[in-house]
Formats: C-alpha cells, structure tokens, sequence
C-alpha cells in the first residue's frame, strides 16, 4: 500500500533481468527463452520477472532465473537499472539487470525445459523483446572491459587447457581475431599460467600442452601497478 | 496509473541519489546536503529525490542535483540500483545511485546555499541516512577500480599540476600512502605525463617541475594489453 506520506509520486513496477552468457569449449553464448506472457509473448527474451514486496533485486534475480531456466547458484553481478520511461509499453516499469558467466557443461543437466531455453552464439542473437538489445550490449561491454583488467574469463575454463581454447573464449568475448604467436606470447608473459607435461593431440599432429591457472598470480593487472583492492 | 495487466505486482517509489567527489587540489572530498523533508529531516545526505513518471533516470539525477546544490553539466554516471526491501523506513524505495568526480574549483560558482551543501573529506564523512554509506562505500570501490586501470583522475587536474598533487590525488582516493620514489617513476614511467620547463616552488625551496598530460598517450592500460574499445 502506499504510504500517504508521498501521495503525489510515481509508483512503478520494479523488474529484473538476467543476462547469462555461457562458453561450451569453443564459443561465448547468450542463454534466451520464450516470453511466457503478453504483451510480446512467444518473443525471444532475456530471463526477466517481476520484484516481490519483500524480496531483494538480488534474490529476485535468482528466483527468477532458477523459475524459468532450472538455475541455480549462478553468481550474478547486477549491471545497472534501466529505467526509460517508455522502455514497457505496458506501464511504467524499472529493470534492474544482472548478468553472469558460466560454464554451459557445468550447467547442462540443470536446465529445464518450461520455456525452452536456448543458447546462442553472440553473432547470431535473434531480436530481443523491450530494451533487451540494449541490455545485452551494455552486458558485453562490461565484460569485455572486466576481462582486460581481471583474467576473470579463465574461471569458465576447465582445470587443464590449451591456448588455442584461450584464444577462442577471448575471440569470441571480443569478437575479432587475435593472432597466434602474438596471443600467446602475451598470455605467457603474464605469468598466469603454468605449462603441464601433457599434449591435446585431437585438434593436431604436433599437438598443444595443457596448460592450469597459477592460482598465486591470478589477480588484477593494474595501471600504475596500484592494487585496488 | 497502474494498468490492470499485473494488479498484484509491487510498484514501488524510485529514488535517484547522486554522489559528487570533488578534488581541490589536496583532497578527495564529498558532497553532501542537510535532507529537506521528513524521514530523517535535517541528517547528512546524498543529493537524492524520486523520479517522475515521464522522466529518465538520467533526466532526475540531473534535475534533482541541480534542484538541491544549483550544480548542473555535470557528467553522472549511474553505479547501480539500491532495492533493499527495508531500506526506506517509510515505503519500499528502489534507489538509483549515480556518481561523478569534479574539479572543486571549476565550480564553486554554481554552488546554491539553499539546502547548505558542504564539502566533507573522505576520512570525515558524517553518519548518512539510509543506505547512503553503503552507497559512497560502492562508488569510492567503483572509482578505485577505474583509477587503477584508466587515467581519468588526471581529468581533476589543472593544465598544469606538480608530481606531489598527482600523488596526493591518489592518496585521497585509495585512503593509503604510496612511497614518494616509487610514485613518480610508476607515474614517469606510463608515459603519460610531460615535463614542462617551469616550476612551482611555493612549496620547497627545490620547487617541482610542472607537469602536463600527454593527450596521445592518455587511454586503456589493459590486461594482455588487448584494448577493450
């Protein structure tokens, strides 16, 4: 109910949605359902819902997003609002959005199949319902600065790994070509990853080492070399 | 008026609140205003109000600024939604906080007396109504994060500035003292700066070189140097 003290103020629905990439081995994707009701219904979306009265945006977010999808204990980092005023046709209407990144095979067999969701390649995403287009750029651009400061994006990979599984997942983050002996080069000098004795001969002859993180150095890579945490 | 496509779902007050740092040549510092209404009337607070129902968040925060200190252009940008269901006493209050770093100086003019802003250092902050610590506690994090990878505190600066004021400003910023030596050849050594042939020497009979930035250079220091633009 509200309260008298402010009679005169807008009140408007408060939403979340959740932006989930995903990276199977070779490709960045973006997790989308089917809109489950109108206006807009049967639309590509991103997972989204309404705020309960004494829910948190943070808890409504994983709510919603284990309701729709079968997810749970997803880490999600909220984006920003967006808050248009005409961004819902319907009624005035918030959106706090979050997003994360996950590893698609350590998520497969929760995924369940109400509103059949989908993973899509980030080159080929479908028209969004709303302002979700938006979202998904600003989604993108947030990780993409993250990634060049943090080597955040090593957590979707595997305990061992090559480089050219590296040097896809910041392809695809990025999406441009980075060249071979270039990449490398600077992945190895930071000093983050330790070379193990064993090949992955599938994709070559000549074979590519594995490589593990060296947990000791993950950390942020800083200007002036000030550690901000 | 609520439309009767979702009559059971919250609608809740939204708040914009806008935390300005300044920097006056020594120290980082904050805005802060006497609260005009009740709850909480006459308490230290950011500059905060509701949005309207065809106004922009953007749009409010700017509005609600100038409304409170009579400062205007200045560039905002948004840190994240505060939703709390308790965060506001009074009625559930989905608060939007925005932040900007300004030079002091430039604009001392503007400044209203009206709701008597006062400027408080970082280490003397005052108690805040609500939320409003948790609020500057994420924005002075936010703009750690982006201080230790992109030069933008070097936007504070006056054409000209002295070694000591550049490592001052970050002092303020990261609340901690950096070895003079050290700071100088990190900062010399990123290349941003130019030495100019002209000293200040009000402060030491030595004086120290007027230093001025390197507009070229200014941009990302990223992780493996992949540029994020």
């Amino acid at each position: 109910m509200p309260s008298p003290r402010y009679p005169h103020q807008l009140r408007a629905l408060v939403a979340v949605d959740c932006i989930i990439f995903g990276f199977d081995g070779k490709e960045l994707k973006l997790l989308l359902i089917h809109r489950g009701f109108e206006p807009e219904r049967g639309k590509w979306s991103l997972m989204g819902g309404f705020v309960q009265s004494q829910e948190s945006l943070e808890d409504a977010a994983a709510r919603i997003l284990k309701q729709l999808t079968g997810l749970s204990g997803v880490y999600m980092e909220q984006l920003r609002a967006f808050g248009d005023p005409d961004r819902d046709p319907v009624e005035r209407t918030i959106s706090v959005a979050f997003y994360a990144l996950i590893d698609i095979h350590q998520y497969e067999q929760q995924l369940s199949d109400d509103f059949k969701p989908e993973w899509f390649t980030l080159k080929k995403i479908p028209s969004l319902i709303f302002d979700h287009e938006a979202m998904v750029e600003a989604a993108k651009e947030t990780l993409r600065k993250k990634a060049a400061v943090q080597p955040l994006l090593f957590e979707l990979l595997p305990e061992r790994f090559t480089l050219p599984v590296v040097q896809q997942l910041y392809e695809s983050v990025y999406e441009k070509e980075f060249d071979k002996r270039n990449f490398s080069r600077k992945v190895l000098s930071s000093g983050l990853l330790v070379r193990t004795t064993d090949k992955e001969k599938s994709n070559s002859k000549k074979g590519a080492y594995y490589h593990r993180l060296n947990k000791r150095k993950y950390r942020y890579q800083t200007f002036l070399n000030i550690n901000p945490a």
